[in-house]
């Protein structure tokens, strides 16, 4: 799969996603040990191996999860380019939003993932200094 | 302040961010439109004035407030540094922890930030696809 502009490698990340494709999802991370992915209120997880098994464990659960990025702010160097955004998921009749951090790398054959770090909002209370006057 | 490398820039951080040290926080981000900060289960602040004014709001808040990054992962590229770790936060006899991921950025002046993304772990219910077998 090329992958030309981290764009491209983000919406086949979301497609992958929504689609629960595994084959494309590996596709998209770059074979790394350095890789990284935090899914929601989920502690941080290392390796290309325990990234795509983590996604295995998503996609056989139930049901179908639309995923898409709304709102991106993209910061790009020659090789590495960092979004932000707003995830959009989609879940029977339930929506739900996140916060994500998404980080890509070029490679000699395209861009791949590097990081995924999506977390809510305003659903569980953290430290109180946290939560006081940021919004 | 010189921020030689992306460690020294990540250290003068959580020192500021320790010490409730306003002006050490702006000399620690870069002064840009495009910076970005996600605290933990808040939306996504967007530039270098509001990032500012949220740490503002933080550090009027009651009480201290102790930060340290441990477990740091590295991913360093000529002009950009992208770290994940856990945050410890100590808040009175409390101890917090929240994923983390800190992006800093090569500047003619030294390393830094412009992303800060925190979240905590396993306090609030996500999507129940994103949570089945995750971990």
């Amino acid at each position: 799969m090329k992958l030309s502009t981290p764009a491209e490698a983000e919406a086949a990340f979301y497609e992958a996603f929504s689609k629960a494709d595994l084959d494309q999802m590996k596709a998209v991370w770059l074979d790394s040990p350095g890789v990284i992915c935090t899914h929601p209120m989920a502690e941080r997880i290392v390796g290309y191996r325990l990234v795509i098994g983590s996604f295995l464990g998503l996609f056989q659960g139930q049901g179908e999860l639309a995923a898409r990025i709304t709102q991106v702010e993209s910061l790009l160097t020659a090789d590495l380019c960092v979004h932000t955004g707003v995830e959009v998921l989609h879940q029977d009749a339930s929506e739900f939003r996140m916060q994500v951090t998404n980080v890509y790398r070029a490679t000699n054959d395209g861009w791949r993932m590097v990081l995924h770090h999506a977390s809510p909002v305003h659903t569980a209370k953290p430290p109180s200094r946290l939560q006081s006057k940021v919004h």
